[in-house]
């Protein structure tokens, strides 16, 4: 096992109802806030008129940041700036793209920085305070402290963290994601797993807990993705879908595994940053293609692991095979062509890739050749 | 699954030099601390020159309180708050015993309470400063936000929590429990194990994900304290072990898991109250005594279950079976005799019991008769 530090104060308020933030950015000293949200569906559910009412009632006032994409970008969060001069908060309303954009605003307003300095690596002095209201279970950003976005002019998508940005609370209320369409719960359920698996597969050293750990996490998204495609309105498939979404990216699995890296994480954002696919789409077609490569590669004993402990297959390529076929199962992509991406662009996904992966400081074994040889299992 | 508030801000530093403490202090503006330790175990290891040398190098005056008994005593917690006057922060350096000393006199002196007033119910409202040096995995008190403590006058082993005595930072550093005699690193395993197993039989619900994450902790701390019975040095086990222990009990486990009780706990409490056993020890006795109860009284399926997932076993009575011998393989108590109690006392234990469950808040299932039978199943 590896030394690590572990800190996580974020506040989680689960299943509790939504309207009792106003009570709480009150009690916190919070009169004036910026709130984020994304495109129309906080509107059409009722959401939005349900806090607002409660942010009225509670003598908050409130100034409004929608339009947040799903792959949130940068201009926007810069207009978010300029709207969050005079609030001391920000309230998100939404899914993992609401959450990282309002991060940004977070810690570019107090930190006076512009926003894109952050993704460059200039470390925050100060954020406002952030609120959650999540509306989508997949990213984990309602408890960690990392952000994305994406540079739509230089076509980067880049990540920075800091403890600054943590959520001082974040309310998980299942019921909410039940508005959510199919495709879009599957591309969750790819999210948490990816994460899951980034860490499972790289990671320096595998403490046997936490190997158990990540494999029920990925077990029990697997089995409430099903649940929930069956029957829409199964709240608990959906809670134990929540917290799995929230746990598998808090830190819970990465103690002492040492250090780990995030390969699919790093291709799928070149696809997301060329051709704006959902992420979870994206993370779809790369996994089997990665895993595949990377076991070509390294025979690395997890993967037969993985087999064996999630899909009952005894070794590790009918595991690889098995992914791939559950994936397609649920109706996710399983390659470029499900995503319309020609074969042809591979040269220039590759390029993306290996011009980011400078900023991302990624790891020597994912040169230009490798990402093209990854993207080929992923035609 | 159940709605549930997480909280817990405690900054875990594992496997990290015990020394920095020091720097992290004054970092934090504190100039002068109580340190609170138990019995001359640091004084024979070096450990306690180590941190005296590391505080006066870097300016922080210390007032001592060593002499935490393994079950801490209210008059012991008293003399500490006296000594803690000008301190703004308390240095625990020792296992859980101390740690929770050091909580009731970090809110008592802060709060300006009598000591025993926090474990009868009044809130404090303030608290010192808490940083650990832990030395013994067992408790959890390095990750969460109660405390146990023993008035001997009354024969009263009572608890009491508040979010403001989680501690700032905690000091996991694995090699620093190997000095632990194996009888000790025995209790400990059984503390861990009915941390676990209290939430594991006695929730509303249990959600799968739950139950697995249970179910590794255990599999972990039985397959961990065996392989370090077999090499005292094997610091990887004792880094899953301690792991294991933190994480058993700072909230992870009853995650949506409803209400849940600590009935073990309660009826061991009067076995250290009145016959000052360890408290890992009085557990290994009640926890087969009571899972037997449990289960010839409610037909659990989650004996079953445990039984199978656990102990491989097919029925959960051969599953009780065999944990009970799993407790004697590794040499821990398995009967009131085997701590030299006499059966005779049952009644006084049940009456203490009886008394001390009120203040409790213990369940209607436990009356003075079931914890009489359930005693008499550990004779």
């Amino acid at each position: 096992m590896k030394e690590f530090n572990y800190y996580n104060p974020v506040k989680i308020l689960f299943g509790s109802k939504q309207s009792q933030i106003a009570g709480i950015l009150k009690a916190d000293g919070h009169s004036k806030v910026l709130l984020v949200y994304g495109q129309s569906s906080i509107k059409k559910t009722g959401l939005y008129d349900e806090i607002a009412a409660a942010l009225k009632s509670a003598g908050i006032e409130f100034i409004e940041h929608g339009g947040v994409s799903s792959n949130p970008v940068l201009s926007h969060a810069r207009a978010g700036v300029k709207k969050a001069k005079d609030a001391t908060a920000i309230l998100a309303v939404g899914g993992g793209s609401v959450i990282d954009e309002s991060k940004a605003i977070a810690a570019a307003t107090a930190s006076k920085y512009d926003v894109w300095e952050l993704y460059e690596g200039k470390k925050p002095t100060d954020a406002l305070d952030l609120y959650v209201i999540l509306t989508v279970s997949a990213t984990g950003s309602e408890m960690n402290s990392g952000s994305v976005l994406t540079n739509e002019e230089t076509k980067e998508k880049l990540s920075f963290g800091s403890p600054l940005v943590y959520p001082k609370v974040s309310i998980i209320n299942p019921s909410l994601t039940a508005t959510l369409p199919k495709e879009y719960l599957v591309y969750s359920a790819v999210d948490i797993i990816a994460h899951v698996l980034e860490v499972y597969f790289t990671a320096e050293e595998h403490p046997k807990l936490l190997n158990r750990f990540c494999e029920n996490i990925i077990k029990s998204v697997i089995k409430t993705t099903e649940d929930i495609l069956k029957n829409q309105n199964d709240i608990d498939a959906r809670g134990e879908f929540a917290l799995c979404a929230t746990w598998a990216l808090n830190g819970l699995t990465s103690l002492g595994v040492g250090e780990y890296s995030f390969p699919n994480h790093m291709i799928e954002h070149s696809l997301s940053a060329l051709y704006n696919v959902p992420h979870g789409a994206g993370l779809a077609v790369v996994l089997p293609a990665w895993l595949q490569w990377f076991y070509d590669n390294t025979k690395n004993p997890q993967v037969e692991r993985f087999a064996k402990k999630i899909f009952s297959q005894k070794n590790a390529q009918n595991g690889i095979i098995a992914f791939k076929a559950w994936l397609e199962k649920v109706g996710a992509p399983i390659s470029l062509k499900d995503l319309e991406i020609k074969s042809g662009d591979i040269d220039k996904i590759a390029e993306n890739v290996d011009f980011v992966s400078h900023r991302w400081g990624l790891k020597e074994e994912y040169p230009y050749k490798s990402v093209k040889k990854i993207l080929k299992l992923a035609k």
